[in-house]
Formats: structure tokens, sequence, C-alpha cells
């Protein structure tokens, strides 16, 4: 059976200007890759409604499972739980169980939970949530997507929360094997690896350091004596 | 007028798998920035015919300016070029003027041009080429497509060999102001400051710093004195 597949949808004006450096599709992709679910896309959109709507809506209609990123604070520019609503053509509200959590967190700290902080409480009809540990408001799962934060160290955390719930396949295993030729060189003989072996995906990274030329050549697969097998005839080539 | 807008295509099965950690959309998207460019959309895929060729057919629609990375080096798995071929519907094969930058290249270091790499002068018919100081072998411009390489010392010589032959817009300003209180008290005022200044985009980045809660409040535009007025309430508003 093929793993499952997912996609990501990285959502904020401050990436697309380059104010900010997103960092959570590389955590994603590496905890994705370790549970056996295969990233095939992601997208960055910026902070507008038909853009994230559109966007949700064609990603999750074609993925196993979506993962987004930001746009789930207090503040009038958080409009990505509205956005999935409507693309799901769902209602959103405030929620009893998000307010308590948030009621809690707010009391233990003496700071008001008012209108703005209360808007991290709004959750579409239908969405369970997905526990915050970091900083108490939730993100939320509405069928096949998962909603959470921006900030690096909470993102992370409700990425921790949400994993374990899936099924994954076959984590993917790669190996590398350093070259220090030309890709040029390389080209040829991995070529020919390539089509001898069908199952397994192979990368050439090309480097150059200390005025060498090299490349990481990766083997990808789920197939761990097959990416040995082929590892040894890589090598054999390069000796 | 409005800026123009982009659309970037990051192309690598190694940026999804999470073993390399992307570099050049931070680097574009800045750059762009200054240029006066708006980078609307960032897409990553994988190293798929039919998902790069659909993808590049969307955004070059869509956009005033399309950016791809990687994928345009001589290995059975580099196949942008002949995917960028595909989706404008034209013929690619070694081109004369590419074939004599790799070989006057190579001849330098006594390396042979060889069949492998002789595949980094195929280039679509109608293309021009992108100049590539670094490592010679050329990226190209195809209709409003820029195709360059993943490596990313290459990428960035490309950027900049690309962009100055643009005409950008206004280039985007942007002013930050740092608030040491919760997001949740900075977000109505900042509201009821976003709603007054239609023209401006104001966002908020909130930050958790030795125990402290903050956030960075930036307000972006293209008119400086009216971002400097509105720099000037939100100070107000917070002392």
């Amino acid at each position: 059976m093929p793993n499952p597949t997912a996609a990501m949808i990285v959502i904020g004006d401050e990436i697309l200007s380059g104010r900010t450096r997103d960092s959570n599709m590389h955590h994603l992709s590496g905890q994705l890759t370790e549970a056996g679910i295969d990233l095939k896309e992601v997208r960055v959109i910026g902070d507008e409604v038909d853009t994230i709507v559109s966007a949700v809506q064609a990603m999750s209609a074609s993925y196993d499972h979506v993962f987004t990123s930001g746009g789930i604070g207090p503040t009038h520019d958080d409009i990505t739980a509205n956005c999935i609503a409507a693309a799901f053509g769902v209602s959103i509200d405030v929620r009893d169980d998000a307010r308590a959590i948030l009621a809690t967190h707010y009391a233990k700290s003496g700071t008001e939970l008012n209108e703005a902080r209360l808007r991290m409480a709004r959750i579409p009809e239908g969405a369970s949530l997905i526990d915050n540990p970091v900083s108490a408001a939730p993100g939320f799962t509405l069928q096949n997507v998962h909603v959470m934060a921006g900030v690096p160290s909470v993102f992370q955390a409700m990425v921790q929360s949400v994993l374990p719930t899936l099924t994954g396949g076959a984590p993917l295993i790669s190996k590398t094997l350093r070259i220090e030729r030309g890709e040029g060189d390389i080209a040829g003989p991995l070529g020919a690896l390539a089509v001898a072996f069908p199952d397994l995906s192979m990368g050439s990274y090309p480097f150059q350091k200390d005025g060498k030329y090299g490349a990481h050549i990766v083997i990808r697969g789920n197939d761990d004596a097959q990416i040995d097998d082929a590892m040894i005839q890589l090598q054999a080539a390069f000796p």
C-alpha cells in the first residue's frame, strides 16, 4: 500500500515579503518523513481570504492530510480559522471547551480574557481541538485539515500533538554517498543505476568546497536491503 | 499602478523529504520586495513531470513573473528544462550558444564536456539565457518564467543576473514597532488602526522572550509618510 500523502499551507504575508524566514516547512517535512507520510506539496500564500479558501479546498481534495501554519492568533490579520470554516461551508463561533482552556490559562497569569483573546476560542463546527502545551490557545482539525499556529515553538508542539493520531506508512529510508567527482562524471553511472532500481529514488546534490567539486548522492526508498544493494553498486562505480 | 506580481516554484524531492532546508525562497522574497515586485505565492513540489508542468502553466498564467529553482543540472533527476518546454509546447535541444559557454568553461579546467554535462546546454526553443558567473551552466527565461539552479550560490547569482532586467513598482516599505504587551492587548487598537489606514498592511508577530510576552507590529505599504502617520498613532496607543 502506498504511504498516505500530505500537503502543507504556510500562511503569512511576512514570509512572502522576506521579513520572516519560515522554519515550519523544514520541521514538518522531517517529521512526516519519519512518520511514513509523504509530503507532496507545500504552498506559501498571503493573508487573503479567497487565496486561503481555494488553497484549502484544492489541497484537502488532493491529499490525505493538509497541515496549515499561521494566522490563528488574536489580531485582525489572523483569518485562518474563518477561512477554514468557509472552505468547508460550516459555521464558526466561540466554543465552550476552547474558551475554558483559555480562561484557565489566563486566570493563572491574571490576564484578562478580552474580546481579542476570545477570538482564539473560535472553532469551526465539527472540528476537534489540537492541544497546545506552549501557550494554551488550541489548534484544530477539521476533516483532513490540521490547523496550527505559525510561531515555531507552538507549531512544533502542535505537530507533536497531531502526528501520533495519524496512521503513517513505511518510513522513507535514505542513504547518502559523498562522491568527490563533478556531477557530470557521476550522471552516467547514476542514471543507469536509477533504471536498474525503479523502486528507489536517486538524487544528486552537487557541492563545491575548498575548490573541490562533488555531489551527495541520496538513495531513497522503503526497502532497506534494496537501498544497500544499490549503494554497493554505486560505491563500486566510484572507487 | 499596482506592483507587478510574482510566484516561485521550488522543485526538489529533497526539500519535501526534509533532507535539504531550502534557502532560496527567503533569498528571493527579500530581493523581490526590494525591487518592488510582489511575491504572491510559493509552491514547493517534487521531481515529477506532470506536477511541474501543471504548476508552471497555472502560475505563468496567474502572475507577471514566475521564478523556478532546482532541477537543471546534468543528472537524470534534472527534469526542469524539459518540463518548461512541455509546459509551453515548444521543442528543446542542445543550443550552440549554451554549448559554447560550457565548452569554454570546461576547457579551462581540462574537464571533458561529456553527454551528461551537455544536458545543461539543452534550452527550450525561444528562451533567452540567464548568466551564471558561478559555475557557467546557464539558466534561461522562457516567456515570463525564469528558470534557475537550486544550489544557493548559483541561484543567488542568477537572481542577480535576472532582476535588473525586470521592471518593478514602488518598493514595499516596512516599519516595525516592538511592543512588550500580550498580543491580546494589542489586537483591539491595532485592528482600529488597520481600518483607519486601508492602504497599509499591518501584521502582528508575537514573541516570548525571557518570560516576557510581546509582539513585533509591522506596518507595510508604498507611502512612507502614511506609514509614519500610522506608526505615530500606534506608539501613542502603547506608550
